[in-house]
């Protein structure tokens, strides 16, 4: 069967097994993906609130109690083993980069599963709004902003943001199509001048790759998931775990059932 | 001035003063009130994991930092002095009421701010769609329903919900307007057969005041504010302290500005 078509727990399954190590941009499509964090419990409640104040970059979807591994939003998942990478940072600085953390994970870790941008990309198209990356089988362009997320405690972020190019008027039909998906980024930050939010060249994206932006098209931002990768390695804590780029948590919940209405 | 049309800030100041000891409904119209919970620091994350996993009944408009008295949605405001009044619990259990925690509040208590229905009973009453309760003077009915909360560490509580009567017609548009106010509880969570959600007698709500239902209504359900109430008292800490019900804290976000779309 095409990946495409898998459920989320044959695709869990396939990671768990190391059979599956690779991006999951279009795969088992129709299931929310999640950006995952884990911190120590000592920080969780502070990482939390960061969330709770900010809540366009970081949509909580699930929160595990510390040491437990079993998220409620996928039935039968294991978050030490069901991402197909994960990011190992040490003091803020990236060590390496694994398939397991399990070694790693332990009675006080605290996991954090935050919504992406893939629920809605899906509905952009499903509404024939471009979503330039997809179509240039590229990753979408993210750039650091010069906006700060709202601090809490120690955590603090500028407001990364994601870039899809498309024509005013479907900028209006993606407005409407993404304030549905509230709890995977929602509706744009921004459109149009990029230099009010301190993006000086589209064209050098500081994550992820430039993509074509054509005559009478505008950019389009919206919050990114990245901002709470940023806002986690913000403390410097000795060990803070992430999924790698791309290399998201599956989940069993739907797209559709997760829209506002 | 009518105190309906007091800025929140002038309410805050008449409460701070001991010149409003009243409920807060219908006054400084058109502001953001919400549902308190002090609660010392060490059960914070938890609490807080408890509102994200139920947001409907426990939406977060904010959230302090151990210590901290001003919040972030109200300028100049003192959590410590601004409600009407508040209710001080001891080991789970209702001890006294009163106008002023500050002696109480201590550098490891933390304040939840949630949202609270009159939000969109304003919108309502907007579109026509009626609202018994404030038609008739009397509190809204709030019934313990059979449903249980997601917990979360040591919290639990049963949903607690509100209860307006109207045509199935008038339904269909408060499904809608509601639905708006995500971080006010959004949309309903029930119609019609009480039953099926625990609820035997509508004539003897377990909070608030009975209403009138008129031939052809059917009771409309919305998660309820009172649930964090509930959810606090769950663990029976030594010290819990809320709002005193009908006695809100007014913030300064207006409700059109936290709508949705």
């Amino acid at each position: 069967m095409n990946p495409k078509h898998w459920s989320a727990d044959k695709l869990r399954q396939e990671i768990r097994n190391g059979k599956w190590t690779g991006q999951t941009s279009g795969v088992a499509s129709g299931y929310v993906q999640a950006n995952m964090v884990m911190l120590p419990k000592e920080n969780a409640f502070e990482f939390l609130l960061f969330c709770n104040r900010n809540p366009k970059p970081c949509p909580v979807l699930d929160v595990l109690e510390p040491g437990r591994f079993s998220p409620n939003i996928a039935k039968g998942a294991d978050v030490r083993t069901d991402l197909p990478k994960y990011s190992i940072y040490r003091n803020g600085v990236l060590e390496s980069e694994v398939h397991d953390v399990s070694e790693m994970f332990g009675e006080d870790t605290v996991t954090f599963l935050l919504g992406c941008s893939f629920s809605f990309e899906k509905a952009l198209m499903a509404a024939h709004v471009p979503v330039r990356n997809i179509e240039e089988g590229k990753n979408v362009s993210m750039y650091v902003t010069n906006r700060d997320c709202q601090g809490a405690g120690d955590f603090s972020s500028k407001l990364v943001v994601s870039m899809r190019p498309m024509t005013p008027g479907q900028a209006v039909r993606a407005v409407q199509i993404t304030t549905r998906y509230h709890v995977t980024h929602g509706a744009p930050v921004h459109m149009g001048s990029p230099e009010q939010i301190g993006i000086f060249d589209l064209s050098k994206p500081d994550f992820g790759d430039p993509v074509t932006i054509r005559e009478g098209e505008i950019p389009v931002f919206w919050a990114c998931g990245v901002t709470s990768t940023l806002a986690a390695l913000s403390i410097k804590s000795p060990l803070a775990i992430t999924h790698s780029p791309g290399h998201m948590f599956v989940s069993d919940l739907l797209d559709e059932e997760m829209a506002i209405f």
